[in-house]
C-alpha cells in the first residue's frame, strides 16, 4: 500500500463529516459494494481458506507504520477480511444463534457511532439514557407483567433501575448472580455485608459452609463462569439431571436439596442455596424448564430465582408464546439477549429484576462521575463505558412491531417443523429433541440400525431376562459409540464441504440415556429459510453421510449383529 | 405514526440488502442528513431540554404495537433522540474522555454490522478471529516490547492468548484481577484451587486472613468494583495516598505494607498482597505512577502487578511518550481502552498479559462451543458473545498510522499547555495539576484570594508561631470551603449555559492538602480544539464566574479578613 501523507489539517478533516455528502457517499458506496460482493460470492459459508493460511495473512507482529489511504485500507479489508468471514446471514447457515439481521440495523449503527454517546453517565448520554430506560421497561413488562402504575412510577425514576443493558447474556447472568450473592449475604448489625467484607467473612458470619447454585445439565457455561468470578467456586454449581424434554428434573432437584440438607446435618454446617436457575430455552436444545415449579421451590428454600432466557425471552413479545414460559413472572431476574431473537447485530444483553430495588445492591459512586446525587445509568452496571446499543432493539421493536416479530417467530417455528419432517422423510436421520424454540437436534442413523434399535427397545420392554437386557444394552451402547464417531465425522465433513452448516453438541437427554449422544444442532431462525433450502441441506448431509458409510457400515453391521 | 403493513415478504426483504443500492442509499442519505443537522445545530452541547421533559418523551410503558415505516422511525429518532443527544464531538465539550471520532469509523461500523461475526468462536468468526489476535499482539508489543521471536511464535498460536478484547476498561481490569486471584490461590496437591473451591476455601487452605489490592487514591472505581465482584470485599482495596503530582506515594505504600505485616504478626494470620496496581494515567488528573518502583515492590512482595492504562496506554504507539511509562514492561498485565486515545467509538477495551500463559487460568470449555480441541477466542474471555469491534482500532492504526497518532497526541499536548496558559493569563483561575496526558485540573479563584493564599503560605513557611500557623491554616480551610461551593456552582452554571463543558471532581492532592478541593477537569484530546476555542471557553467561564461572585465575594472577603 502507498503511504499517505500525514498533516494536522488532513487529520482534522477526518474528524468532521465531510462538508458535502459526496465524499462520504463515495466511501459509503464502496463499503456497500464490498458487502454486496460478500453476500453474492459463492465461496462457501466458512470459506475454503485454512486456519494456517489465515495465520499467514495476519502475521504482522507490530503496528504498521502507515498512514495509508482510507481507500486502500478498505480494499485491504475486502481482500483479507470480508472474503474470509463466515456467512452467518445465509439461510444455509443454520448452526448457531447468529443469523441474518434486517438491513436497517446498519443505519442504526451509523447513528450510534456518529452520536458516540457513552451510556455510563448523563453528561455523556442524554436522550439515550432515557431510551435505555424505556426499552428496559418494555422488556421488564413482557416478562413480569406488573401493573401500569408500577411502570408509570419507575420507567424514568432515576433512583431505581428495572434492569441493565449489558454487553451480552454472560454479563446479564453475572449481574443477576451478583445481586443474588449480595441478597444472600447482606449487611447485618455490625457486619458490613459480603460486598465490603468479601465472601469468606460473609460465609463465616452467617455460618454457612458454602453457597450453591442449582441449574440443570443444560445450563449455559456462563453460570459456571459467574460462580468462578464471584468467588463461590465452580464446584458449587450443582448440575441437576434433565428429563427427556431437556427440562430440569424437578424430583431430582428436590432429592438433591434434601441430600444437601441431610449432609449438612451430618456435618453440622449449613449449605446456603443461593440461587435456583431456570432456563428458557436451553442453548443446545431450545427447551424451557418448568418455571412455575422452580419458582415454588425457590420460595420454599429462600433461594434467589433467576431465569436465563438469553435465548428465548424475546419470544414473550408475542402472546402466543406466553404459555411456554408460564411461571417466569416469579423470577427475581431474567436475562434476555437482543442479538438473538430480536435480530439485532452482535452483541447486547438485558437483565431485568422483578423488584425495582434489587439493583440498588450494586449501586456505586465515584467523585468525577456517578456522584451520589446523580442520575447516571452507570451507578448500577458492572460494565463502565457502554455504547448506545439500546437504540437498535428500541427502533426495531417499532419497525417490526409485535406483528412483525410474531411473523418471524411463526416462520421460525414452521421452519423447525419442516426441517424435522424433511429429516424424518429422508429416513436416514433420527430427531432427538422436542423442539420448542426453533432448535432441532438430530443425527445420522442408517435405517438398518434404527430398525434394530426399535426392535431391541421392544424386546427390553417385553422380556424380563436380565442377561438378555444387559446384552442388548451393551450392544446399543456399542452401536451408539460408532454412531457418535460417524456424526462427529459428518459434521466435520459438512463444514469441509462448506455449502451448509449445522453445529454439534453432546446430549444425554435422549432415548439412549444415560449414554451421551453426539448430535447435530440446527437453529432455524433465519427468515430466508424455506422448504427448498431445507431439502437441499438434508440431501447434502445425506450424500455426505452415505459417503462416510463406506467406512462406518461394516463396523455398524458388526455391532448390531 | 402510520402503521405499516406486516407480511413475511416485506420482512424477508428487510433481511437482505436491497437489490439495488438506491434504496439503501436513500435511507443512508436520510441518516447522514440527520447527523449533519445534529452537528450543525446550535442548541448547545447538552441541549436545553430538562430531564423531567425527557422523562415525558420516553414514557411509553409497553412495547409499541407497530409496525411502523423505517422512514417514520428514523424521523422519530431525529426528533426525539439525536436532537437531545450530547454533542461529545464538539471542541467546546472538553469535560470527558469521550471526544470526536474520525468519520471512517462509521464506515467500519457498517462493515462490522453487515458481517455480524460473533468473536466467541471460530465457527461464527473466521478472519475476524485472526484480526483480533493480530491487534492484541500489536498492543502487547508497544507495552511489553518482547522480542520478534516471541511475537512470531504467539501471534496466531491458538493454544495461548496474549490478551483479550473486552467491552471496556472495567472489564479489562476485572479480567486482570481475576487472573491475579487465580495465581494467588492456585491448585495445590489435593486442593483444587480458588476457581473450583471458592474464595473462602482457598484463603483457608493457604492460611491467609484476607487478600488485599493496593492502589493509589486516584484509582478508578472499577478496581473497587472488581474486588466486590471477585468476592475479595471492597474494604480489601487499600487506598494509598498520592504525592502532589497525583502519583502513588511510594513511601506511604511501603509503610502500608510494613504495617500490614506488623498487624499480621500480632494477629498471627497472614494477609496476602494479591496485587499492586499502577495507574497510567489517572482518570481525574492524567498522571502516571512510578511504575518501575511499583514493579520492584510487587516482585519483592510476590504480588501480581497490574497497570491500569485504560486512559494513557495507547500513547505508547508513539515513542516520545515511552519515558513517561518507564517500568510498564514489568507489569503482569495492562489495560488499554481503544475508545479513548485511539479515537474509536464506544466501547472497547484490551487487556494484555506479559506472560502468554497467564490467560490459561481462565480457560473454559463447553460441549457445543469452545470445545477442548477448539481454537475459539471465547475460551479465554469473561464475556461470551462479542462483536467484531477490533476491526476499528486495527484499521485505524493503519489509516492514521503511528505518524497520525503522533500528530494527534502532539496536538492534544499543545492544547493542554495552551489551555493552561490561557487560564493563567486570565488571572481568575488556579491550575492544580501538572498535566502529563492531556487532562487539566483548575478552579476559579479571584485574584484577591489567590494573593492572600500566597501571602499566608509565605508566612506559614517563615514563622514558627504555632498559634499563628493554626490560625492561617484555619482561614485557608474556611476560604477553600467557600471556593469549593463557588466552583461546584460554576460547573453547574457552565452546564446550564451549555455553550462549553468541563467536568468536575474533588482532589486532595493539591497545595492545600489534605483539604479536599473541588476542581474543574478538562480533557483536551479533540483535534478540532484551537486557541480561539480555548479562549472562548475561558472567557465564558470567566463571565459566569464574575456573575457568581456577586454572591460569593462578600463571603470570601469575610473569610480572608
Amino acid at each position: 500500500m502507498i503511504k499517505a501523507e500525514s498533516s494536522l489539517e488532513y487529520l482534522q478533516k477526518l474528524f468532521i463529516l465531510p462538508d458535502t455528502t459526496d465524499k462520504f457517499m463515495e466511501f459509503g458506496l464502496a463499503v456497500l459494494e464490498m458487502i454486496y460482493d460478500f453476500f453474492k460470492e459463492k465461496k462457501g459459508l466458512h470459506k475454503k481458506i485454512t486456519l494456517p493460511e489465515l495465520a499467514q495473512i495476519f502475521n504482522q507482529t507490530s503496528i504498521p507504520e502507515g498512514p495509508y489511504l482510507i481507500r486502500d485500507v478498505l480494499e485491504e479489508i475486502r481482500e483479507k477480511v470480508t472474503v474470509h468471514s463466515v456467512m452467518v446471514a445465509s439461510p444455509y447457515y443454520i448452526g448457531h444463534m447468529t443469523s441474518a439481521i434486517p438491513y436497517y440495523m446498519i443505519l442504526l449503527e451509523i447513528i450510534i457511532a456518529a452520536l458516540n454517546q457513552n451510556q455510563v453517565k448523563i453528561e455523556t448520554a442524554k436522550a439515550s439514557s432515557f431510551v435505555e430506560r424505556e426499552l428496559v421497561a418494555w422488556i421488564h413488562r413482557i416478562i413480569f407483567e406488573r401493573d401500569e402504575q408500577f411502570y408509570r412510577k419507575n420507567i424514568q425514576n432515576h433512583r431505581v433501575a428495572l434492569g441493565n443493558v449489558t454487553s451480552d447474556g454472560t454479563m446479564s447472568n453475572l449481574t443477576a448472580l451478583l445481586v443474588a450473592r449480595e441478597k444472600a449475604l447482606p449487611p447485618d448489625k455490625s457486619f458490613p455485608g459480603v460486598r465490603k467484607a468479601g465472601v469468606d467473612k460473609a460465609l463465616s458470619y452467617y455460618g454457612y459452609s458454602r453457597m450453591v447454585v442449582l441449574i440443570s445439565q443444560r445450563g449455559h457455561y456462563s453460570i459456571r463462569k459467574a460462580a468462578h468470578l464471584l468467588g463461590l467456586g465452580e464446584e458449587n454449581v450443582i448440575s441437576i439431571p434433565v428429563d427427556m424434554s431437556n427440562r430440569i428434573d424437578i424430583s431430582a432437584l428436590k432429592r438433591k436439596i434434601k441430600n444437601i440438607k441431610r449432609d449438612d446435618l451430618r456435618k453440622g454446617k449449613k449449605t446456603k442455596v443461593m440461587a435456583l436457575i431456570g432456563i428458557a430455552g436451553t442453548t443446545e436444545t431450545g427447551n424451557i424448564d418448568s418455571l412455575t415449579e422452580l419458582g415454588d421451590i425457590a420460595r420454599q428454600e429462600g433461594a434467589y430465582f433467576h431465569v436465563d432466557a438469553a435465548w428465548g425471552g424475546a419470544a414473550l413479545i408475542v402472546d402466543e408464546y406466553r404459555s411456554l414460559f408460564r411461571g417466569i413472572e416469579r423470577a427475581d431476574s431474567v436475562s434476555v439477549d437482543v442479538h438473538k431473537l430480536l435480530y439485532c447485530p452482535m452483541a447486547m444483553g438485558i437483565v431485568v429484576f422483578r423488584n425495582e430495588k434489587d439493583l440498588g445492591h450494586l449501586k456505586q459512586f465515584s467523585q468525577y462521575i456517578n456522584r451520589r446525587d446523580s442520575v447516571d445509568t452507570g451507578r448500577f452496571t458492572i460494565e463502565g463505558s457502554r455504547p448506545f446499543a439500546c437504540l437498535k432493539p428500541w427502533a426495531s421493536l417499532k419497525i417490526l412491531g409485535r406483528d412483525g416479530y410474531r411473523l418471524l417467530f411463526k416462520q421460525a417455528n414452521e421452519a423447525t417443523l419442516t426441517f424435522k419432517r424433511v429429516l424424518e422423510e429422508s429416513e436416514n436421520f433420527e430427531v432427538l429433541n422436542h423442539p420448542e424454540l426453533f432448535i432441532l437436534n438430530y443425527r445420522l442413523v442408517p435405517p438398518f440400525v434404527l430398525e434394530k434399535f426399535h426392535a431391541w427397545e421392544e424386546k427390553i420392554k417385553a422380556r424380563s431376562n436380565r442377561n438378555e437386557i444387559t446384552e442388548l444394552t451393551r450392544k446399543t451402547r456399542k452401536t451408539n459409540r460408532i454412531l457418535n464417531a460417524l456424526n462427529v465425522q459428518l459434521q466435520k465433513s459438512i463444514r469441509q464441504e462448506d455449502t451448509t452448516f449445522v453445529s454439534r453438541t453432546t446430549l444425554e437427554s435422549t432415548r439412549y440415556r444415560p449414554q451421551r449422544i453426539a448430535v447435530l444442532r440446527a437453529v432455524l431462525i433465519n427468515p430466508l429459510i424455506n422448504e427448498d433450502i431445507l431439502k437441499r441441506i438434508v440431501s447434502t448431509q445425506n450424500r455426505i453421510g452415505l459417503r462416510l458409510m463406506d467406512h462406518f457400515e461394516p463396523h455398524l453391521r458388526e455391532a448390531i449383529a
